[in-house]
């Protein structure tokens, strides 16, 4: 029932310099990130999307991946107080994947930080609205920061076919982009970031398409990049796409929101690498998170393949079970796995059940138990 | 076509324990306001909810309308720093309608503010994160505040025949409810906070239905409560509703990241009431907000009366033009209205075009340029 429900547009639920040429390629569903649309689905299957994603080329408008653009004396500052991770010896170029956390050590956001200079920053952030968390902390510490959402829309190139479509159209230059850095590109007389990463398991790129203050002015040169990329894209068989909850899940690329929320801390979400509790710069929330890695966490994020019918993503948890029938977690992120051929989903999953090849059990929507193992993340190949 | 464009349902699209209840009511449309569902339309058109909404009651679910509670000995402090409008004088018991503006005198957020009591508020939000702004600016300050989002999900009983169900639910006191005041209830055994408001021009209700931290245990409270004002509503013709478009532009109600965002100040909301700029208490953005003051501002919310085909809404903004072809401002909330027998919109107009009366060009999706002029908010009756 709810899959046929439509999306009512407004203005509120911002369009992006490419929803037009998203609605050209037939875009069959949408959902809302940061008050911005972004596509969720096209004329294929979910399936037949991975399928493709892992052989060919793929174009995302991941524009709803917004920037919060941290400027100024006490921009470096600000951005350390904003995350455990240290970002004292990060280089400009430099892409980093930060958890963000409120003072009970609650995930906020786990967004990407790019250093474009010593005193410039972009977050570019998953579902919440970091811009006004950033500008609360700064005018309550009387920071000398000047933050703002820039206009930038984020284009995605992914695939294993991305670097040769990508030097096509930018040239060789591409492939001087290490995984996680990023280097700056001229597209139509204008500079634009481009940096090696993606919502994927595939190799990829993503462009920080900076636009302007103008809808219709970003708009033209937007679509103008979208058929560069999709003219030359052409001979390596490009289609449109989107962030594949098959891939993601497999790859064990969390969704905030979806699989982990503010009532989950970086540790349960498998951060521990970016919360050393070593590290000597001051943080928010670093009291809590001391805590935390003091007494021991109860739960924490787990792959799980599971049995049973192929399974649909339908937007409601499914209740993971002990063999015992305790209650020990839920999956928000649920497909069926053509590759692994069983269904596959992320869930915390409680302590005395977090051990890889532990069995569990999948309540399914009309009431089925399935046969469940906890699975490492990313999911084996 | 875009109206034909499904919403992708998942865990982060938040479901309201009204949820299942709506969708047995036959939704058709839902949008996303502060990560939760928002059913925008159910069988019947816009135009017939707009004259059953206008003659008999309706049932909204505006869960989405999110609670920020702030509690604590600074908690009024904090309150008093995000807002213009002065609470000194704000007895226990009271809505006040707040404008939230940023350190640019932006608005952030157009809430209605609740005091619980001398050291607890209840900032009931419009779409956009102000949990998290509230928090930044007090982690930054340092105040002695608790602020988090409570189980508290919004139930709106709205139309004329509303005092008569509310009273047939919940007894006589319902009449002693002032317009913006509110009282508790009790139902079921526990304790609801109902207030005499609404996001309509009818008379109304809004129920802050209290549930629980288990989502399963709130949607049984929540449906006991939705069938409770369901079965005692049928004989006063109740319907399923949601915020109407007709009627609020009539009402003038604006909507924000429709009508305004934070590239505007409240003056320009024609929310100067709220800004005395003789009030001494400090507040974020005072700085700011004196200087636009002083310069004055260059548009202003108006509302426009326009020919043409009967409007329907798109999600795309209408241009809207001087008769000499300069653009002066544009209609993010347009529709046809029948009681007007015109189309009706809301929109910021430039300073030279904002007087009532003004003849205006509004630009029509398809090319087409139809006559129209500046009328005053609300509508003319």
């Amino acid at each position: 029932m709810q899959n046929s429900i439509k999306l009512n547009m407004s203005r509120r639920i911002r369009r992006t310099p490419f929803t037009n040429k998203v609605e050209e390629c037939g875009v069959s569903d949408f959902t809302v990130v940061n008050h911005m649309l972004l596509p969720k689905g096209f004329k294929n299957s979910v399936e037949e999307d991975y399928w493709h994603l892992s052989q060919h080329v793929q174009i995302w408008d991941v524009s709803c991946q917004r920037q919060v653009q941290i400027t100024g004396p006490d921009a470096k500052k600000l951005v350390q107080l904003l995350t455990p991770r240290s970002i004292k010896k990060m280089e400009t170029g430099k892409c980093f994947y930060i958890p963000m956390i409120d003072e009970n050590a609650g995930m906020i956001n786990d967004p990407v930080l790019l250093k474009l200079d010593d005193d410039m920053f972009w977050i570019s952030i998953a579902d919440s609205d970091i811009l006004l968390w950033a500008k609360g902390i700064a005018i309550g510490s009387n920071l000398n920061v000047n933050i703002i959402e820039p206009d930038v829309f984020p284009l995605a190139v992914q695939g294993p076919r991305s670097e040769e479509l990508m030097i096509k159209v930018f040239g060789d230059k591409i492939k001087k982009i290490k995984f996680f850095n990023f280097k700056v590109f001229d597209f139509n007389g204008t500079k634009q970031i481009i940096a090696r990463s993606g919502y994927s398991k595939e190799d990829g790129f993503e462009i920080y398409f900076k636009g302007y203050e103008d809808y219709f002015d970003s708009t033209l040169l937007g679509e103008q990049l979208w058929s560069s990329i999709w003219e030359a894209g052409k001979e390596f068989n490009i289609s449109p796409g989107c962030p594949n909850l098959i891939d993601r899940i497999e790859a064990g690329l969390m969704s905030y929101g979806n699989d982990f929320t503010k009532e989950n801390n970086p540790l349960e979400c498998n951060l521990d690498k970016y919360c050393n509790p070593t590290e000597s710069h001051s943080f928010i929330g670093k009291k809590a998170l001391r805590k935390i890695q003091m007494e021991g966490i109860k739960q924490k994020m787990r792959g799980i393949i599971f049995d049973g019918e192929p399974c649909a993503p339908t937007g409601k948890p499914l209740e993971v079970y002990s063999e015992n029938n305790d209650k020990i977690g839920q999956i928000a992120s649920g497909i069926y796995s053509p590759r692994i051929k069983k269904n596959v989903g992320l869930s915390m999953i409680l302590k005395n059940y977090w051990n890889i090849g532990q069995n569990v059990i999948v309540k399914r929507l009309d009431g089925a138990r399935n046969q469940g193992i906890i699975t490492t993340l990313p999911f084996p190949k």
